[in-house]
């Protein structure tokens, strides 16, 4: 767990979040990428040694979606950076975590990623994820 | 706005949610503190350049009271650091920000803080925050 990489804010309408954000920040988005896998669209803003993502749902049944209809809009999960994310996810089993995928998966801004279940962390969904730096480097 | 100074996460059970982070993160808090104007005891952990902060209620009518009771726990609000709070509470309010109080008020951690309405920010509760440099400096 090197630093917070980012926090992943769930929006209804990403434009109009966008325009709200850089107004927050101070700056642009530097990038948009549509997750299909996912079924989210996002936004990120650069904040210093971290991030904001923000992420609009793009079907009903996303992750996204669900989350807004139950909670509303709000923050969704926090990121940590890791050097090592089959390490940590070991490291992490071991001290009894539930983790939401058994090996790292793709995700946005090109990083493999690995989600612990809210249950395992008083309510917070937690993500750790590290650069992807080759291919297949953990596939 | 310079970094996401610390995430504030809302749990029920302070002494429990410290062990579980400290497992998590891999390192103990750094400190704990009571706000007692805020109805909060509250326990830092350092990671990299940023901090989690967890709060536990002391008062059945503190805002982490409130919060669990209406949401379950989780995660609370996102603080930024800023270099000159009241130079960020103009800019923001200029933006048509929202703002929960008027002057900088103290906070955990040796901090001016200051507050963004939900409302303001895709039901995300911002927090604002400056190291206290000296007695009186914002006040």
């Amino acid at each position: 767990m090197l630093k917070i990489e980012h926090i992943g804010i769930a929006v209804r309408d990403l434009a109009a979040a966008n325009s709200l954000y850089e107004k927050l920040l101070g700056a642009a988005p530097y990038k948009e990428e549509t997750v299909e896998s996912e079924g989210v669209k996002t936004s990120f803003f650069e904040n210093g040694p971290n991030k904001i993502e923000l992420l609009e749902a793009t079907t009903t049944d996303s992750a996204i979606a669900k989350f807004i209809e139950k909670k509303g809009e709000g923050i969704h999960h926090i990121a940590f950076a890791v050097a090592d994310i089959q390490a940590e996810m070991a490291r992490l089993r071991e001290a009894g975590f539930t983790l939401l995928n058994d090996t790292p998966k793709r995700g946005a801004d090109n990083k493999w990623v690995c989600f612990v279940h809210p249950k395992s962390a008083n309510g917070v969904l937690v993500e750790l994820c590290q650069d992807i730096v080759a291919e297949n480097t953990n596939s």
